[in-house]
């Protein structure tokens, strides 16, 4: 069977280049996951002509069409209209639509506005394809025989949700997927990607499973695929391959798939029914924004103080004045009197502790941005442990790097501490 | 002059979902700069027949074509062949591409492949377009007049360098380049996409300017854009019909083009010479996060409390033991007490604190996921605000929102409290 998959994004602004086309790489990675072929790509502003030039074009050579973006409520959004007008089949008001839209808006004390009313027409015969978080539906339509067409808002949450919840299933149900490709991310942290790539360098030459080396945001990654007709199968071959990975790499690989370094970080406090606390400085409370990101930290983490101010280590953390003007808000002795300081104030098992310099400015010869102190209190004691890291990447960069080797700190402490 | 440029990506890796297409944003970004039109992107595999294909589609609708990818040294970089094959013009040898390659190589103590050989030959007439960085060089050609072919390597950092020294000056001298298109961005809150449509319809209509609605993260905007020569007529164009949405919307604009909620509390502190202190619960630290994100807030930003657990809102923030256990840690008389807590413990100006049910889980029926109370502690006194911010699209939004909402909160009670 040689039917493909084409892909057609609709938007000025992608034109325009003020919003990344990652809807296409999503589409992308999930045809190729889902084994379905896909040869174009195409992204044509909101204009009837050409989205009409486009939609000629690919029904010539494809069978089926997803598209993203243009469903919103503006006089700007054509998708469907276009699409409905292309085909020459009228569109039908679907009541429900607008009702569920209606729903949504009233939790949030909304109301809909006339605006909305055009979201809630679809071509005839067309299924309505629901956006469980946003305003703007989509369809499954088939035109003609043989010819499958998705429309999905741009919005990427609402689009990659839609996209799970009912066109996958329906590719599955409809013999568009036959095998499937199945893959084991490994993750890794103090370790960088070349270093990894060396240390696994035969497993890389594999090609059942296969085994790729990737990073991004300064964590390399593993990961581990093959092509399988059920996940039990894909198993059998992937398994062995992880456990060979982690007897190589050790505790450098902190998790795997969805794991973060927080959510292994909550379930190893978990395990040993232990508390954390944090105090921040130059990552004014990212820190404690990771640790809550997951869901039931509140069973291991109280909470924390934000320091950025001198006066703050001073007063609430009982960091020495002494020391603060002798060796400066960014030094090893502050940070541990920081991470000790927020461990006694709040109880807690464990404190941890960030003091740098996220720059841009306020960088010294002795002390240049990226220069960052993490102090780590617990039951064995008080240390610190300081990092340059690169300036070159910005702001952000320094503060997530520094809030990822505090989390990746109190983990390896965690291995070695009995509890 | 209807001329128009179109842009092609080749590569598998792009269809693949491998790579993210941060060259096609990047050129649609110069595009809409330099004013030159531009309607269609195509990504394409490296595949010959079908970038044939997509070369006989481009040539038809557009006179600049402008591909990056598939000019490396290895058998499935196929663009300048498949190039000269579709026009039928001989490839000539250039030694001078492959002494650079060498020299190139040479300073990383290697020597060139006989693959790199292919990447010596461009169609007869092309002009090289040297690659500063990288061994893959691109062209400049003209296969038949009122035609012009750009080629560039698919590496990022290459692309661009060679784009800026070359393609711009390029375009600037032969004609491309009469006028840029200049746009103003202006940033709302509190208000959704459509209402704001809504209240501005007969702008979104205007030819020069064009006024189009968008929305991210609970953000609308409106991008006011016009065509002119200079910045300065540009500017003549724009600033009346900004001073009308000003107008229209009030206090719900809140900056414009590069401005942040958290830049524009900042910016309002600063000028007031008033500092910030956050007690956070439900956000654990996102919105010290979102504050210090601004390079310079220490100046105005003293820091907080992340009194995720209760004991923390009574120990460090004085929170009242009665009403936590009568009405909850996520009611108003508590988000009110950890706002004047903050502020009195840490001497600041403001306070702001927030306490809510980010969920998935620990929503009841009274207290559904979503419920969000944010306190506003200041010269004037102390308030609160309630907000039930849809559960729908999870943890994360309702925290993102809450911090928005919350900054937003302070922003506008700045502007109507006289220092």
């Amino acid at each position: 069977m040689n039917r493909s998959a084409e892909v057609i994004c609709v938007g000025t602004e992608l034109l325009l280049g003020e919003v990344l086309n990652s809807n296409a790489q999503f589409l992308g990675q999930e045809l190729a996951r889902l084994g379905i072929p896909h040869f174009h790509q195409t992204v044509v502003g909101d204009n009837p002509t050409r989205i009409k030039g486009a939609i000629a074009l690919a029904c010539q050579r494809s069978q089926l069409l997803i598209f993203t973006g243009g469903l919103g409520p503006t006089p700007d959004d054509l998708t469907t209209e276009t699409l409905a007008d292309f085909f020459q089949i009228p569109l039908v008001n679907h009541p429900e639509i607008l009702e569920d839209i209606a729903r949504k808006f009233a939790q949030r004390n909304r109301e809909p506005s006339p605006s909305n009313g055009k979201q809630a027409w679809l071509p005839e015969l067309a299924q309505v394809l629901p956006n469980p978080i946003g305003s703007a539906p989509g369809m499954i339509w088939h035109p003609r025989p043989e010819l499958t067409i998705f429309t999905f808002p741009g919005v990427p949450k609402e689009f990659q949700r839609m996209w799970q919840a009912t066109a996958v299933p329906y590719l599955q149900s409809t013999g568009w997927v036959t095998a499937q490709i199945y893959s084991r991310v490994l993750r890794f942290w103090g370790i960088p990607e070349s270093t990894l790539a060396d240390q696994v360098a035969p497993l890389l030459a594999l090609t059942n499973p296969t085994v790729a080396p990737y990073a991004s945001k300064g964590q390399a990654r593993l990961r581990i695929s093959t092509r399988a007709a059920s996940v039990e199968t894909a198993n059998q071959v992937i398994a062995p391959i992880e456990q060979q990975i982690r007897q190589i790499c050790g505790v450098h690989c902190f998790g795997a798939d969805e794991d973060t370094l927080e959510s292994v970080v909550g379930e190893l406090l978990q395990q040993r029914g232990e508390t954390l606390a944090v105090a921040e400085s130059c990552t004014g409370g990212g820190l404690g924004q990771r640790i809550t990101s997951v869901s039931g930290s509140s069973t291991y983490f109280l909470g924390g103080v934000i320091s950025y101010a001198n006066a703050v280590k001073q007063d609430l953390l009982k960091v020495n004045a002494t020391d603060l003007e002798q060796h400066g808000a960014v030094s090893a002795i502050v940070a541990e009197q920081m991470a000790a300081g927020v461990r006694s104030v709040l109880q807690s098992t464990w404190g941890v502790s960030i003091t740098g310099i996220a720059g841009p400015d306020g960088g010294t010869e002795t002390k240049p941005v990226g220069l960052v102190y993490i102090g780590l209190s617990g039951p064995q004691g008080t240390q610190s442990f300081e990092y340059q890291i690169s300036s070159l990447r910005g702001r952000d960069w320094v503060r997530q790097m520094s809030t990822s080797h505090a989390l990746d700190l109190l983990r390896r402490q965690m291995l070695v501490d009995q509890p």
